[in-house]
């Protein structure tokens, strides 16, 4: 039984497949199971959809939040107090805690102290384990299937915490195999490699996107992250790879393009497109976010 | 039958009637009407105020609220995404959105891809639909009707959005003289004109405010938008019309003062004054934008 | 009955019991007393724990909440507004305000103009009420009396706000003996002392701490405000005084170690001492400010 959510490795199948069982019936359902409940979002970096996303399952769930989107500038962060003193007085305040963090670990270091459950909401270029969750819970629900399926991974790689969490993830299945695609200075990181390895994950690193879109089960783009490296780099790869209307049709029908957004150009799809083909799944995948977040939330405070 | 609110104009008689019904239920009524429901407030452009106002309504009527009051620094927005795939995103989160952002049209823009209901709370020097709906309500609760009234429109007619937005409201009404009262470089525009022409709204361009204060039933003051124009212009501009303890006496006894709020120092009177004078209309005009605003949720959510 | 809390000189010991009474009684209940109340966090400066304490006192009764961490950038006050106007229209919204303000007697001022109770959550170098009723309530919990303790108070007192309010409230009582520890330049200033002698309180002004420490029943500690002095005022001041592992011996069995939190270099215990020695009372401190707070928001909304 989980007691926190801090990266990916924690959950093994069974307890993967608990929560999608938990959300499929609360998409379905109106109860209010966590009344009386208490969630506060600590949010030391920017991410407004993540946020909103957490707080409204906790409203949609009966329970109340208490939240802050810039814990960076205006908590006793900037008198000087450890994060550690921060989440034990939040954690005498609330139910549950949401934290997102600039800096890698920061979700764990919160964990060791709290006598209430953690969810990590992405810690610098750490992980972000609901987003991966979601992603595999919209594989399953669209593919039908986990095990014996063809991703194709495409973008900046090296940032990327969504794609790390990804993988970890799918070191609990079989049969994948992993086509990663990026710029050469965006590859994914060894440690990533190393675990696929252990886990007997098939994965090649390619860097022709069309030549791949053909063999996909899941097609998994991911924005180059402006932020996380130099102009330079940045001008050097955002145009590389792109998803446009014409390569769309190289993937298969039942295939999937799927994306943790926000997407810029590495999506150039149409409106048209994206509201009708079926294989644009990602706007379904970020409202999946929101019902895998309540089974976890339920899950956890139960 | 409305399905967002993003411009005066889409408001007819009837709806308006419709709504200041519901407005006057609502102020007296403890029914939780929307439980259950979610609003988030998306704000890109600060105001505390219009936020604090639709948050509070929306609570009062047994709903819940997920909101952002920098938006535009902390969104996706700062990673290039679209306004239309922000909306998408949060859309599938709650019920209705209220959206304020520093760009004329974005809550057109907003209303063109979002499956569940719009309301604009003030796009750039586009229209603050509100204000007006809450402005008209006050005359018509102040005054006891809407058609044949004089009104004195006061001070920076070229930048106020909730001036445009009245001035259509005021075309849907009968007999309704408007004196426009403004230094020469912030005349009202034209295309405001054209449309009070086109639907027989008498009017006439002034820069004597004194002498039109006596033929008044409505003065409605505006402040001086420093934030909307240079330096220079703001100082020669500022303190050229005020209501000061002096003019106020000049009104009818049966003559209200509104402004849309904040005001600074186009109005210079004593507490007192502002307290014990019926004619001061503008805490009761701010006091009524809370059951509007209850009205057009309650409206839009049904 | 009060109908404020805007200065600690506001209560007199029957309405601290009163407090208190309610206090004992919501830790353990689950009465959801303020159902259909709404409560107004306006900060004008950061806090996120004394913010999130209020708003989560006001959920655990059932109320609701609307909040603002950012008031001073974002609300009407940039545009030029009086704080006596947004007092005026935010009462107008809901039942309670949590207001904290950069300058001093910004709370007062707010009181006079609202005709719903204003809570002062901190002004300037004003006072910072809740903080001391939730000191003296742990020190009453702690210690089993508040009368004939003797209180040694270290640090920054010439800026510290919860140490004025605290010594307002010990002028309530009886036999206490307050002994202040403080660098030369960061002294007690003269209108405390003056009351405390008006109000028969004992008390000297020292410089040695551990020389003071086996005498204390209550020793409260205080961080050296970085924000309210020179680099050079804060380099010379922020290692003389603080609590290790070493003098922490010095304490009686039954003595307490207090502080308002956040702490920086002044505490320097580990983790394990901070969990398990008894006389560390900072945490649970801060947990009964959460239940003072309930209890003011239900006594003045009662």
């Amino acid at each position: 039984m989980l007691k926190n959510l801090i990266e990916s490795q924690q959950l093994d199948k069974n307890t993967i497949f608990t929560l999608f069982d938990k959300t499929d019936k609360l998409r379905v359902s109106n109860e209010k199971l966590l009344s009386g409940k208490i969630l506060a979002t600590l949010f030391y970096e920017p991410s407004t959809r993540t946020r909103l996303s957490f707080e409204s399952a906790m409203l949609k769930l009966g329970g109340d939040i208490i939240s802050t989107e810039n814990a960076k500038e205006f908590s006793s962060a900037v008198k000087g107090e450890s994060l550690e003193d921060t989440i034990r007085i939040i954690s005498s305040y609330v139910d549950i805690i949401v934290i997102r963090h600039f800096e890698e670990g920061a979700a764990k270091i919160a964990s060791s102290v709290s006598p209430i459950p953690i969810i990590n909401g992405g810690d610098g270029s750490g992980q972000h384990p609901t987003q991966a969750l979601l992603d595999l819970y919209t594989i399953y629900k669209e593919i039908g299937r986990i095990d014996n399926i063809t991703v194709v991974i495409v973008g900046d790689l090296k940032h990327g915490r969504t794609v790390r969490s990804l993988c970890y993830l799918f070191g609990k299945f079989k049969d994948i195999k992993i086509i990663f695609i990026s710029p050469e200075h965006l590859k994914i990181k060894e440690n990533i490699k190393e675990y696929l390895k252990k886990h007997n994950i098939q994965f090649e690193e390619q860097t022709e996107l069309n030549k791949y879109l053909p063999k996909a089960d899941i097609v998994y783009m991911t924005r180059i992250q402006k932020e996380r490296m130099s102009d330079k780099d940045y001008n050097k790869s955002k145009e590389i790879y792109s998803i446009t209307e014409e390569n769309l049709k190289l993937l298969k029908k039942t295939s999937r393009l799927l994306h943790p957004l926000p997407h810029i150009e590495e999506i150039k799809l149409s409106l048209k497109t994206e509201q009708k083909d079926k294989k644009v799944a990602y706007f379904r995948q970020a409202k999946n976010g929101l019902y895998i977040r309540m089974a976890l939330l339920s899950y956890l405070l139960e």
